[in-house]
């Protein structure tokens, strides 16, 4: 653990942003705390059967809005000054930190303004305005969403608090993790979807400081294995519009910041294929009774991989939301349905 | 209450069954501890904002075999002799129940004969037998199934335990209604899925032993009425094969035991059309993330319904349970999807 710090401290010095550790998770829980929900830690019999572990759930299809997005969107914006709080805050998102962010600025009394691509889903740009967020639409084929953000971001006078990098939108999805492992002891594992590595870096940081020989496993869809391959080769890879059912690890990329956090903090990197993701919504919907959506899924999907070696073990399970579209739903479930 | 109490008396004189009271719910509860799941009272803001009303839900979806049935089940099998346990147990259904008696058996190591017609989906034969029970099939345009079990119970020596009209089944389901007036305070409504009545009666007894104020509305669907007609009227009626999605709620009459609880403790009947009970099922599932089997949504469909005046009230609603075939339900989304 002493090493790890080191190298934690060693790889934060190289960059301009200030590292994310342990104490920052401790101070977003005492954010958000009353506001995110501590979504209750779940088990059931079919997964451990079906795994061959005891499987710990971590349901954040449940947290508000539907998806963890909530937590880190909340600590970033409660830590503004009042000054940046009047003024307002922008993001791009057309997934649930959208929302996260929307619904932050109505709890804060923060404007909100989202950069959103015009070919959005019109329930997510409804159910965004319905928060009292200002949408401002581009083509994503003429502009990049950045450069649009920067610029808006400098016209209006508004902060901008990305999708993942970012250190407080780091530290409140950590918080995830830190119920998790305040809630359960001994884990062997902690498996945790990643997308642009917000939500893995902020558990992973927690659960080393908790538990720090649970083995932490990022899980990615095998298209969009960006992050497995920025991971094991150190150099940071890109995948560029990947085809996959789990829309929200489309990301491009790790972050500035959560590269070096996942580097440092995470075990493994490990890719499931899209029908091994509908598997286990279908196992988690049938068996559980909850509503998890693709990207939500890919943890158990890696559980039940057989990738990594889990028979008999305590393994935690982070399940990052529930938004999808119902009738995406019953086509993914009948394109794999077994007559 | 006093009236009440004198009321039921009386009826209970009437039938040769034992009646059912409070004293056997708590019984029942301490029967089911640590058997049962106590399941966690939830709320939502989006049913907050739709109903007008403050909501507490009690999710039943997530009880052990995916229902509340689960609870009388093994309330009943945990009180039957040493001999009786020995020689096994008998039931008949195709749903819920059937779950619900192996997995107690399971669970008290007593041997369970369950018979189904023979046109039952596959899926929930394979359920059942997957808890341990051994099940027999029969042709419903042939035998009568309370027929058949009478007949077979006798030639085996096994024990029937009817889906709701026994006394310790009613007293299990009742524990539904404890654990919601035990974690929520001055409830003005309470809102129960009414099949054959055992859930809605157990919970109703409840109730009004906790908080006599509270009105209990019980909810059935339009097509098959009988239960409200036979509320009003004071005299069993009958529905023969409804045509409602409400699967649980196709039983043809109240029992002996169930009519007159629900005639003294239940405040009003309500029914609900079919296309309500989707629009239920689609608001729990979209902004709850809780898979909820149409039997199981038509309570907040009364709720929402507009037949009670709940507005600005404190409303109990109980969803009954979760097993529903995926793609049928999605299914049922997408014919009532607005284009």
């Amino acid at each position: 653990m002493i090493q790890q710090n080191g190298q934690e401290r060693a790889m934060d010095e190289n960059t301009s942003y200030a590292p994310v550790v342990f104490s920052d998770i401790l101070s977003a829980a005492e954010r958000i705390a009353g506001k995110a929900h501590q979504t209750q830690i779940a088990t059931s019999q079919s997964i451990d059967t079906a795994s061959g572990a005891t499987v710990f759930i971590k349901p954040e299809n449940f947290q508000r809005t539907g998806a963890f997005k909530f937590r880190g969107a909340y600590n970033a914006m409660s830590r503004l000054s009042p000054a940046e709080q009047a003024a307002g805050v922008l993001t791009f998102s057309s997934g649930n930190h959208a929302q996260a962010i929307a619904l932050s600025g109505r709890l804060l009394g923060i404007r909100t303004t989202i950069i959103m691509p015009d070919d959005a889903p019109l329930v997510k740009k409804q159910a965004t305005e319905a928060y009292g967020a200002e949408i401002i639409s581009y083509d994503k084929h003429v502009v990049s969403r950045e450069e649009l953000a920067t610029r808006i971001a400098q016209e209006r006078q508004l902060t901008l608090i990305p999708p993942y990098d970012h250190p407080h939108v780091v530290a409140g999805q950590g918080t995830v993790g830190l119920e998790l492992m305040q809630g359960v002891s001994n884990l062997d594992f902690l498996f945790v979807p990643c997308g642009g590595g917000g939500l893995l870096s902020g558990c992973a940081i927690a659960a080393k400081a908790l538990q720090p020989a649970c083995h932490v496993v990022g899980v990615e869809p095998a298209t969009a294995d960006d992050a497995t391959r920025s991971f094991y080769s150190g150099t940071l890879q890109t995948v560029t519009n990947p085809d996959t059912i789990a829309d929200g690890a489309r990301t491009p990329y790790l972050g500035k910041i959560t590269f070096p956090l996942v580097r440092t903090h995470v075990d493994s990197m490990i890719t499931v294929e899209d029908s091994e993701i509908v598997d286990a919504m279908k196992l988690l919907w049938n068996r559980t009774k909850m509503i998890i959506e693709p990207t939500g899924a890919m943890s158990l999907a890696g559980v039940l991989s057989g990738k990594m070696d889990v028979k008999g073990c305590r393994v935690g399970v982070v399940l990052s939301g529930g938004n999808v579209d119902l009738i995406s739903a019953l086509s993914l479930f009948s394109m794999h349905h077994k007559a």
